[in-house]
């Protein structure tokens, strides 16, 4: 795409002037319209060093209420902390809000690009991250985003000119980097892992814009005029349903929830012993898995009052507080609701070596976001694939996912609700929401069974804990997290 | 996708015979919602040999009223017209009109993968074939087309079971191909190349399904199911607007028309001799293009009166009638106005050898139906970007295109149409409609320079014909032809 990259028709001075004042105008205008309709809109800037990104930006965003734009610089190498998190974590956790602008001086592609050139990164690894990158581009727009990537493009002299321009005033000097030297007496070479990245990621939903970058002006109109084609044609569709993709993913099969035997139970005695015998076991792990950096995410759904919190406290009591967190999931707030389904759970991430337990997970999109009607059709049957997608962006970074069904029969519920509807120091644990979401147990029962069937991968699979004895429950899940971390470290070596 | 394909869970014989007759309604019931919807309906067969397509196309056209859909079987390799036409020809014409389902039993898949298969397609026409097909899947999505295709997988095992059960009973035996046996024989050669091409063409906007074709009853629930659930995404989505991609092609730089000067003239006895001279070496150079097979293709537009009918007569009198046609384009015909804009022109395309001269063309998209309003703007912005894709893939077919805009200026034209009012011999040449376009002349204009300067390639020129001298115009033009066919035919050695 750049290599053979055809500038366009550059307007003459004065025409340039009035098609700039156009395009503001036009930019300006359609905040209001962004805001009413709730798009997001991501802006992307790549680029070769010194091509004007930073100008052009600054010159976009003056025609921006700052109400309604964010700026994220992440031209710079991830911090220790972020290089604890997954490879595309910084630049999730940044996406834009419905009806907000997000610029980003640069973005995924840098990282990329650079891994590349410095030889950090493997084919193979390139492949996975263009794949991720292409994943959560696609996912993006599926939810409503609008997309734009633009790369600014200019020529091995006219860098170079720029480059020595900066150089010779001492004002200036600074701003050259040893990279943007050896990007320019790289050119070439740059130029063809750019190019490689380009048509790797150029897709039909998320297309990329090369930039003639020689002028500043004439950059920043061509930016402006593909901004606001691209944020018209977006408010011109109103909610777009996207195809439903094929699971690709090696699912476990599991069995239906009606089917499944609830009888187990064990002795109290034997259940304190194996209690402890676990813990004790669970406690040594966890100082393994932090030696050997493993992120370990735990995810706990299940029925009302199937003892999902004292299953949680299981296992969270055998953890040293240092290194593991619990997140307890309620609905989500309107900044999280603002966003991609997922962005509330990539800032909720583990660091390499900890332990994150989930009490409700992401799966609320498929089960109470499905049946109370919170999202679309379209979204809940996506967010399947979606959600695989996510776990499998997960378990490649390296981490143990677990996944936990709490599971009673209706009457056990019942029991118990009333039980705790009669005694005063329970009575706190019971509420209408309760009792109302009892009454769609059938419909519940069908999304879960659904849930199930599609979501438990090899690589993050669901375990149904059998729950009407509680005790049963919490030394099942204890195994099962242990063998699964046990299993990860055999694999680390 | 194929080599790590994992197979869905089947259902148990009882509840497979339910969902069967589950989708089957669903798909009976949805035939009058796509045609109110005027949704077209693309469903493309693929897969290995024996793997059932046919079976499957066979009970799944059973639910559908044959008003409704059509079956095409490009199930053999081209014949010897259709190798006279770009590899893309044989399977576009065949696309569905809206509300309607088209079943391709193989489609342009199978040609490329056998290419490769038997070592006919080097790797550079391989990248330039999935090139072609990627972007004829997105123009057909971006123009409100559903696309689903399947892949029909079975094993290695069960293939050669089928085969053998096929070639035992004579009543059977000829359905088995040399083509099924050779790919048997070689399946994991075969795999690779399968495996990937759905990579290459798996895009967010036609996503491939692979069916797991080890039993026909299942089969046809998996391929029931996507289709039902690909139909009702489309169908809850009234037209969207697609992201306008940047011009990746070279332009010529084209002046506006209103610095066009318009004094150029020949003198009559010139004129007389030149005509003469030119038509002889284009009558010459005709045969030559015959003979080295090269396709021209010369497209007419321009003001009304501005000369065309009678330039396009200098053209062809100097050419063999048996090797060349004139298309008048007049406004799309109701069946032709039901598919991708494009559809028409690609059904009158010349064979290789031959020359197609059109009178008025594709570019209608971007002028009258711009300006009456006859498509959305997103589909006129898109077009320039269409068009220009589908020249490039008539060049690389070996086209010699040349585009001509015969123009005259507004006082001219009042002139010309003056006196063909004034004229009863000529009063048939001029309508209350060339009156009324004549009002929106600058609005045409506008447009006009638009598309010279978003369309004219290098590999498809617009060259401005002045005409207010019609014999100058007609001298240029025939010059313009020849050095064109010249040009090719000096390429071509």
């Amino acid at each position: 795409m750049l290599a053979d990259f055809e500038k366009p028709r550059k307007p003459e001075k004065e025409e340039m002037k009035q098609y700039l004042k156009e395009e503001k105008e036009k930019l300006a205008a359609c905040q209001m319209k962004i805001k009413e309709a709730k798009l997001p809109v991501m802006v992307i800037f790549e680029g070769w060093g010194s091509a004007g990104k930073g100008s052009a930006l600054g010159e976009i965003i003056k025609n921006i209420d700052p109400r309604f734009f964010q700026v994220a610089t992440m031209d710079k190498p991830p911090t220790e902390e972020e290089r604890r998190k997954p490879f595309l974590y910084r630049y999730f956790i940044e996406i834009p809000e419905k009806g907000k602008f997000k610029f980003f001086d640069t973005c995924w592609m840098e990282e990329v690009t650079d891994g590349v050139l410095d030889g950090k990164l493997t084919e193979k690894e390139y492949d996975k991250r263009v794949k991720s990158i292409n994943i959560t581009e696609r996912q993006l727009v599926d939810n409503g985003y609008l997309v734009m990537k633009f790369f600014f493009h200019i020529s091995e002299s006219e860098q170079k000119e720029r480059l020595d321009a900066l150089l010779a005033d001492p004002n200036t000097a600074w701003r050259v980097s040893e990279e943007d030297l050896w990007e320019n007496e790289h050119y070439k070479k740059c130029l063809k892992v750019y190019d490689r990245y380009l048509k790797d990621t150029d897709r039909g939903s998320a297309p990329w814009y090369i930039i003639d970058a020689d002028n500043k002006k004439w950059a920043l109109l061509q930016v402006l005029r593909f901004l606001n084609q691209g944020i018209e044609t977006a408010l011109s569709n109103s909610s777009v349903a996207a195809p439903i993709r094929q699971n690709v993913f090696r699912l476990n099969p599991m069995p239906k929830l009606r089917d499944i035997p609830l009888d187990k139970e064990i002795p109290e005695e034997e259940y304190k012993v194996r209690l402890k015998e676990l813990q004790e076991e669970l406690h040594a792990l966890h100082y393994a898995l932090y030696n050997k950096k493993i992120p370990v995410i735990i995810a706990y759904e299940g029925w009302d009052a199937a003892g999902k919190g004292g299953n949680i406290k299981r296992i969270a009591g055998a953890l040293d507080p240092r290194g593991y967190v619990v997140y307890p999931i309620a609905s989500p707030e309107p900044h999280e609701k603002a966003r991609h389904h997922l962005w509330r759970f990539y800032n909720r991430l583990p660091k390499t070596g900890h332990i994150a337990i989930y009490d409700r997970t992401w799966y609320g999109r498929v089960m109470v976001e499905r049946l109370e009607g919170f999202c679309s059709e379209n979204d809940w049957q996506r967010a399947y694939n979606e959600i695989n997608e996510f776990e499998k962006e997960l378990s490649d970074w390296g981490a143990v996912i677990v996944k936990f069904w709490i599971h009673i029969d209706s009457e056990t519920q019942l029991q118990r609700f009333t039980d705790r509807q009669n005694t005063p120091e329970k009575q706190w644990k019971i509420t209408e929401e309760d009792w109302r979401n009892r009454e769609k147990w059938d419909q519940y029962e069908e999304a879960v069974d659904e849930m199930l069937e599609k979501t438990s991968t090899e690589f993050a699979p669901w375990y149904v804990l059998e729950s009407v004895d509680k005790k049963y429950a919490r030394i099942k899940a204890l195994e099962i997290v242990i063998r699964a971390i046990k299993e990860a470290l055999d694999k680390k070596g």
